[in-house]
């Protein structure tokens, strides 16, 4: 499991008083992201021509955020496909748990003018994913 | 089904130059608010003390929305169990499939200070969302 | 004053239980972008190579939104220098002042990898907006 | 000047490829309330039933931020009046200034359903402000 801390922030809350659900999804990739930057990857790698766009994406909600909170969210590589990478996530404030979400994405090559054409997942990323993952779990 | 037309803003678009993901589920909640309108009634019912979080909300992408992109949400009321109403819903841009997804809200009572305790859903809102919902199908 | 009409959506109020104030910003833009179209323009013409970074930015708060609130953005084209354009908004809901703001855009080229460079606002641009405003003011 | 440290997130930036312009009143709203954490406040503080709504806020765009820049917000409480505080910021990546903005908000009492009467600035909290101002200066 990465973990990635962050605060809540004003402009995520809701007249509910709280995070506004479609938040967490933001916040998984915020962690996935932090994860690829620990693997010393990035997700926009200008020369690669690669995206990674989402295939699916789920979060079932447990407990609420508020303004403020620190909460930690915790993700691993659930799975790699030969074209696609599934992300387990869960987020907690301290023991409480918000809830527990995944995200799938795939491979594509960006052929401008926004079409994308799937293309198989570089070895090197799951690699260097399972490594970052071994170091942050330890 | 009850339908809601919608175009992309520009603040909707990420640098892959489409829509960024945790959109749908805001696309899906306008949808699913326009559709308590139409019922006459609103999430936010200032003396009924009432809110309806989520439980769970899921999408599975297939095609990517751009930039003044127009678009269809159609939501329809899925199920309904005595303290829970479950919707699903497709987005299209004309006749192309952008997604569909699933959301679960519980029925709860604001008791202040973020604290909600689960109640029964009223049985007038399931009515009046089934009214809408047969009215606006035709 | 071309008018473009919007409701408050929920993600869009924070738990102060009104719009969050940066959003202001972005129903100014929804409404320019619509003044674009209007105009058989779009501020992302995919052959152009144009874009139309803000220089400036500015909004004076009057009266707080809600959600589900009905309200209307006007846009005028304040002024066009050779390089900039300048807007000036009224946001009010019904007969209510809701604010008042600005922006300015410049003209740049997109020289790729984030490259800009400043270019001349291409003339029938201006021409275009003109007449979009002429059109719906009347 | 306080100082708040943040990294752009995927879902900041718009097709243009940098930062969508109306990012930079969250980023300066999230370095007002790290300075209020900072002095031993919060902008919601339960009790009270004060709140701090926006009377107005400006941006001068200089240079772009673009996915994973980290960069600086440094705020200062440029003036209080009995019942307003003014925030200068300026945000900056390395030594590349980004743009400088001004926020001023009022004080309220929240009277309940979005009713809010302007009271005076509790004297506290700006001495509280001055003095995180001045611990984190050094």
């Amino acid at each position: 499991m990465f973990h990635y801390r962050r605060r809540v922030q004003f402009a995520e809350t809701d007249l509910a008083g709280i995070v506004h659900f479609a938040w967490m999804f933001r916040y998984m990739e915020e962690a996935e992201h932090a994860l690829w930057r620990a693997a010393g990857l990035s997700v926009v790698a200008p020369n690669s021509g690669l995206g990674w766009p989402r295939v699916s994406a789920s979060f079932e909600f447990r407990s609420p955020l508020r303004f403020e909170d620190e909460f930690d969210v915790r993700v691993r590589l659930a799975g790699a496909t030969r074209r696609s990478l599934r992300y387990e996530h869960t987020i907690a404030r301290g023991g409480t748990l918000i809830g527990t979400g995944t995200m799938v994405s795939v491979c594509v090559r960006d052929e401008g003018v926004g079409r994308m054409q799937p293309v198989g997942v570089p070895s090197d990323v799951v690699e260097r994913l399972r490594a970052a993952l071994d170091r942050n779990s330890g």
